[in-house]
């Protein structure tokens, strides 16, 4: 089954400890279907300006990516520039322009609104929303958002998590939407909320998957280097939802917690390298081996 | 087989957000001891001063902790009182009195030298090698260390490191004793540096077990209230070396899991309640039904 995603393309700049790339791919959508498309068909809903650079599009669709919903407009290309310091998170952002994504209305392709699955990268709620409201009737929606949402638009997001059936954030947004500090008790409540499945993650340490009545403890990947930690929740996501769209004729706990599983293992490969290319270069033989090593981690 | 355990006995006063507790039982060999004499025999070698509450004598041997390496000595119990934040991690010290533990030079007694299992708690590496001589042959010796020793006694505590089996340490000290920040790579430096295996604690994010060629990724129990995080990792080596002497005839990694699980376990009843309440009324029934939990975290 095929999935959509609605979120962001753009043009980064970030530097770490250990290099620095300017004017590389980035954005959640990109990400994320570099994640999926090793495991289904995947159909970008973005928007770039006119200096989007041709060699990006030549790159997603060589990895087989649909990007007709990626609208081309006047304007320049969303870019970020960030830099990490050694622990590695919370990058400081040096310079950010917004570009076409000001004003970002996605528009989902009339033949793709019957899609099964969709992810709603983070963006504001009442975009998600109103992209939602595009499709006919998807199998499983996920969405993801963030601090400044749950901040300033609390009721909006909360109109939203009542239809989505997973929530995937980190574990501060968890707590802060929750407004509970011991996780156990945050999934509750963000279940009653709506989503039918939460993943919580926490980038070292993994993920959890809740469900009203259980719960998945994944690992991440163990690794000897990370060189650039951006897009590795995209990346976690759309592993996730790779594998569920591919694998999964009835949802159930059990492909959630395999889907989890992959988006570890996929958001292994985003963070050992910079920008995208961890993803670029990326074979199901690889994917596979590093699924069963994450497997015996968990092995007792 | 039985257990020797060398460290602290103490008399904590405790605040948290939830709550104070003053003059209450503590040190690192009473949380061991506690949870360790739900599989095994134990026994305590520590030293306390005149003013140690009969009452909390009468707690551990009730438990079936053998006391008798349990030296009085003139003078006052050692006594902390420290203060958590809300984040409840790294308690600040409000005051500390050394009392007999400032000249504590532990002898084991002669009986107990034969004993196959042995933790040496965190103190000077030179008073735990000390330890280690007294004892004949122990099958397995597991210790505990602290960012203090690491960086004023670094050829001590490597000394150490060398002549033991298991090292029990959480993930910055890990980060520090290797000066690697990426765990895989932090844990083959300590490896190389003698033990056998190496637990990294991770507090809510569970342990990372390590050998040479194997690894596992153990989830901490997920829990609803944390009342006072004080002794969790001691109480986590009590319940692993307790159901290690109790279950290992021969130690290998397969065993070393269960082990670090049942770790997990007795850690999480201990942050449930102040000092060693939870681990007070603690019944097997209790610890393997949370056992079961624990497994159905991992299950994939």
């Amino acid at each position: 089954m095929s999935i959509v995603v609605v979120g962001s393309v753009g043009i980064d700049t970030i530097e770490t400890p250990f290099g620095r790339e300017e004017r590389v791919l980035g954005g959640s959508a990109s990400y994320f279907s570099l994640a999926a498309c090793n495991f289904t068909d995947i159909h970008m809903v973005s928007s770039v300006g006119e200096d989007f650079p041709r060699e990006y599009y030549d790159l997603l669709v060589l990895k087989g990516i649909n990007t007709e919903g990626v609208a081309e407009e006047k304007g320049e290309t969303f870019r970020w520039e960030g830099k990490y310091d050694y622990d590695m998170k919370d990058p400081e952002t040096v310079s950010v322009t917004l570009g076409v994504l000001g004003s970002f209305d996605p528009i989902v392709p009339k033949n793709l609104r019957g899609a099964d699955y969709l992810f709603l990268a983070n963006t504001a709620p009442e975009v998600q929303m109103k992209v939602l409201e595009q499709m006919s009737s998807p199998r499983i929606v996920a969405c993801d958002t963030m601090n400044f949402w749950i901040e300033n638009r609390p009721d909006k997001l909360k109109e939203l998590l009542a239809k989505v059936h997973v929530l995937i954030i980190n574990d501060s947004e968890a707590r802060q939407l929750s407004e509970e500090s011991m996780m156990a008790k945050a999934a509750k409540k963000i279940i009653d909320m709506g989503p039918e499945f939460l993943i919580v993650k926490r980038g070292e340490y993994g993920a959890l998957l809740f469900s009203r009545e259980e719960l998945f403890f994944a690992p991440s990947y163990m690794l000897e280097r990370v060189l650039d930690p951006t897009g590795a929740g995209d990346t976690f996501a759309g592993g996730f939802m790779g594998y569920m769209a591919s694998h999964s004729e009835k949802p159930n706990f059990a492909s959630f917690k395999k889907a989890v599983a992959y988006g570890s293992v996929l958001a292994s490969f985003t963070v050992e390298n910079f920008s995208v290319k961890g993803l670029c270069s990326l074979g199901e033989e690889q994917i596979e081996q590093r699924y069963r090593e994450f497997l015996k981690l968990l092995a007792i």
